[in-house]
């Protein structure tokens, strides 16, 4: 049965890690929203339309079947066994789940950076805000959250790899993140990535996967750009301890 | 085999949806850190002391037997079906996580209210910014969460709660929400509450289950404090409109 994304149709975006397993493992997948069923989609499934029980807060969501479910950690969780990117045993799956809302926490973090003020502002209204909390993440939590799982890495004994002995979708996901800091914050990521090695070799080898490399260099990867959660703005490219 | 919940001793904060849960329940746990184990055991657990796999970033924690697991979401969709208060077929299990996700949204979001730019920075050096960013929660978000769980309730054709047949943790932690807005936000509650009834009325409900209801007069509910996610400051006790 086919999986269907439904998704903002110009950003990498929170979709992005759903369509990164997706791609990876080859799954049967429509991206709704780039395709026929344009940004209407996305409109009506946030309204419910279609289908039985709870409407989703906001996209990107998956359709499969009779099933729709939203929140990327909880689409992951949902896809990961089906697609061989998942533990299958209950252990696994929480220490999946729980890495992969710890990326969600740096995600958020790093989207606040550009937006510490309200997401109904544009970024040229909190300019100065966006600068004092860029500041204070690249001092404080940059490191903190890449040092958690670089620790993570040398606690798997399974493994170069997060959970168990198999690369899993929160692989593909740190793999993500490690891209979009590099756009965002290219400074930031010169000075902290010598002390993430782990990090650093896990980003490349999922970027030469043979599913990922083919969809990286096909037009189905949308370039990140500037209405994304990751942003270069050259004022807020800072190195840890600059204000 | 005793669940032990691992986290600060001195706030409801966010282990306080794991408490609710557990309470309600009649499950047998522990408190870790207000007992002898004190807040040496969440530094422990955080440093990955005596367990394998992967260590959390923060807590709260949980521990059953050999599987130790952070992240509230992860934690209550783990302890849901074996506590009976969460969906064991797959569809309602996704459902409940996805409102849970959604829920720690809202939470995250009013936990910035008060520390806009930096959880490394007092309150009282965020002062301006957290006027602002309250003003546009109050504007933009805080009806626009509630009124979608009144949605999600007004959705769920099986019963007043908002997942399935019966209560789950969801509807524990809508509740706790509600506690929570109302303690901070006195003003703006009493502006949207009677646009939505249905989740006033799942609020009420929860309060007078009996496992809920001994626990809030007991002196393990912790009250609310400035130290939690919810504070009550006056200068940002605003009104949706009010700047």
């Amino acid at each position: 049965m086919q999986y269907e994304l439904i998704y903002w149709p110009s950003i990498q975006g929170r979709g992005e890690f759903i369509r990164l397993a997706l791609e990876d493992a080859g799954a049967d997948y429509v991206d709704v929203a780039r395709g026929k069923g344009g940004v209407q989609a996305i409109n009506r499934v946030l309204h419910g339309e279609g289908f039985e029980g709870t409407a989703p807060f906001a996209p990107p969501v998956l359709r499969h079947g009779a099933l729709v479910i939203a929140q990327v950690a909880n689409i992951l969780d949902y896809l990961g066994p089906k697609i061989g990117l998942g533990p299958a045993d209950e252990a696994g799956r929480h220490r999946a789940l729980q890495l992969q809302l710890t990326v969600a926490d740096l995600v958020a973090e790093v989207h606040d950076t550009h937006h510490p003020v309200s997401t109904s502002l544009y970024y040229e209204d909190q300019k100065k805000e966006a600068r004092r909390r860029t500041a204070s993440f690249m001092l404080h939590r940059l490191l903190k959250f890449l040092g958690y799982f670089e620790g993570s890495l040398l606690r798997n004994g399974a493994g170069p790899q997060l959970v168990g002995p198999t690369v899993t979708y929160v692989d593909l996901s740190l793999f993500q993140v490690v891209e979009g800091l590099r756009y965002a914050f290219p400074r930031a990521m010169a000075d902290v990535e010598p002390k993430v090695p782990r990090v650093v070799a896990l980003h490349d080898r999922v970027a030469a996967r043979p599913g990922v490399a083919a969809y990286l260099a096909s037009p189905r990867r949308i370039p990140f750009n500037q209405d994304g959660i990751f942003r270069r703005y050259p004022e807020l490219d800072l190195a840890p301890g600059e204000e």
